[in-house]
């Protein structure tokens, strides 16, 4: 790792919350940092130049979904996956662990990798660290994550035990590949686990941030627990994870739990949540979201949010969205996902003010009592 | 009518087209003009705005669609249809004829009207030359259109007759109407019939025109006939519409097409072909058409067209757009949707130019021997 990568600029004095830089190959992206999903080399409902448009300059893209479609001869033909979205920022990519383990038909996990069918095809694909890594290189990831094994709540406490030291294997295995092969500036996060143990957290962190990546990610949260458990967890796994690289938690999710997330001092994070409510018609407004089906939106000519500067917001009304999403419209979908990348685009700025400014506390979106988005929502990735 | 709301700028030495100007109450708006269907207030897969960018300023939006969903109500209450999609050209609105008579469960054609079961939910709706004409006023349309009967080919000759006549009382009743209750600077358009007989479209002509409509609409055409007996017939009857009123040839068609028309004097097009084609992974490209889904594009990284500007050609290649079609993402109907649309902006731009400067003739997109869009793609309406 390049020492200057990352740089904290500001600490919150109430919290463990720090606003950093983090230069990357294709972009300098300030932290805490919110990534939209790319899944499938696409940020659903929109164009690549939309989601610039926001603001973002970081996406996060799944090395499972391209390995399958349109696979790794084709990516690296076309010079990765910014050329071939039409992206000029960075990106990170997913090492495909998370969606072999909850997508696919998995087949069997061994020492070696896990083999899986495809959700595609049905076909045999045997997903290994090395191809992990191989694939996110295809790609010309900026941020090239471990290939882990995602263990789901609740799980044996000896299967947790054994998943945390193969994942352990696994992320050795993927750095030391990534050292090998790496071209440019890529770089190379470790990813945590260990369950909902703290003992195995620790084993985990120590074993993994001996590797000395370029940051490290908290995985296996998110995963089907209760919320203040996984919150238990990441408030004693983070600060074993040292504090002069970036901290990334995988999978979430609302902006009560990025906020409550930042204040624990973690930096990046990746959630489907923003776009996947928009593509049911639910909308972040004032605090709460909308359901945009709603009857009650039928002839209502105000904008999602009032104080909200979207290009949704500025050009439409409840009662049209209602209506896009009532017809099956699919110009809905875009107007809805525009909307609520921008409250997390904006959510994110204020968050990264807030902390330069010591008064990160003010900005709790859940402070009125009601959350951002309701409890269940923060399960999905 | 304003005398003044078409002017004829100049003429094709060759043929019979003519360039003008037609001032609309929300627009100005350059002829031959084509303009996309925004069937239920929306020209599918895009944002108004995003139409907005690609130059075009008169829309297409239909009576049937919106009568149903949302209904005359919510539009009347929301302030018409311009405010109801954030779009701040102006809009043309179809009465509902041509969708009574293709989309919905026909149950009777009287005097008063037609009576039919609705295609959301199978409710019955008496529509009369009154209600579409009152609908029209209600979404606050810049050109009102007449309630009339569309008559598919092949038809008998009686019922042609019986319908052409009975298809000019309704288009006299929603003129009455209209007089009756217009608003604002509300235009109306007579429709012409007559199936594909010289002697009913000549008479269908002169009552209509004796009405004194703001334009006239050739209706009836690319209802299922062979294009020649199409283009026959719509050469000997444009040259019965007045010269000093816009001719309007409704649901055509392809580039070429709309050359041949142009040629003969029709000044305004409508067609769901390039948006519909977009959405089939079909786009034009150098007068052919792509199916984007063809494996032979799956490592093309060549943009649809080299010589292409648009917003899509200018980010995203063949390979990309392939790949979005292939896996599902929603992405891709607004990507392909934006060049098609652009790319007929662009032809009628080069129209209107080529007019001007005495060269229309080499402007046939057909003239090297392939027709821009195949054949059979043109009845789509």
């Amino acid at each position: 790792m390049t020492p200057s990568a990352f740089t904290v600029l500001a600490r919150d004095p109430c919290s463990d919350a720090r606003a950093g830089l983090l230069k990357l190959e294709h972009a300098e992206v300030q932290t805490p940092v919110f990534m939209p999903v790319g899944t499938q080399a696409s940020v659903k409902a929109m164009a690549s130049e939309d989601v610039a448009d926001l603001g973002y300059r970081l996406i996060l893209a799944n090395t499972y979904h391209l390995l399958l479609r349109p696979g790794a001869e084709v990516m690296e033909q076309l010079g990765g996956i910014r050329r071939f979205m039409g992206w000029d920022g960075a990106v990170l990519t997913d090492s495909g662990g998370f969606q072999v383990f909850s997508l696919a038909k998995l087949l069997e996990i061994r020492e070696e990798g896990v083999l899986f069918a495809s959700h595609l095809d049905g076909s045999r694909v045997m997903l290994t660290p090395e191809l992990a890594t191989d694939m996110q290189l295809a790609l010309d990831s900026d941020v090239v994550m471990a290939f882990d094994e995602c263990i789901r709540w609740p799980a044996e406490d000896r299967y947790v035990r054994e998943a945390t030291e193969r994942s352990y294997r696994w992320t050795r295995r993927s750095h030391q590949r990534f050292l090998e092969r790496r071209k440019n500036a890529n770089q190379f996060f470790g990813i945590v686990q260990g369950g909902f143990s703290r003992e195995l957290r620790r084993w985990s962190v120590e074993s993994v941030v001996e590797l000395g990546c370029d940051g490290n990610a908290v995985g296996g949260l998110s995963v089907g627990e209760p919320k203040e458990l996984g919150f238990d967890t990441l408030s004693y796994t983070v600060p074993l994870l040292p504090a002069d690289r970036p901290r990334y938690l995988m999978g979430v999710g609302t902006l009560q739990d990025i906020w409550r997330a930042v204040r624990l001092g973690v930096d990046m994070f990746d959630c489907v949540l923003p776009t996947r409510l928009a593509r049911h018609a639910h909308v972040l407004s004032g605090g709460a979201h909308l359901n945009l089906k709603n009857a009650r939106f039928r002839t209502d000519a105000s904008p999602i949010d009032e104080s909200c500067r979207c290009m949704t917001c500025q050009r439409h009304s409840r009662a049209y969205l209602h209506h896009l999403f009532r017809a099956g419209e699919v110009a809905a979908l875009r107007l809805a996902t525009r909307h609520n990348l921008w409250v997390y685009a904006r959510f994110m700025e204020a968050v990264r003010l807030a902390i330069r400014e010591g008064r990160l506390d003010a900005l709790d979106p859940g402070r009125n009592g009601a959350p951002a988005v309701s409890g269940e929502a923060v399960a999905v990735r």
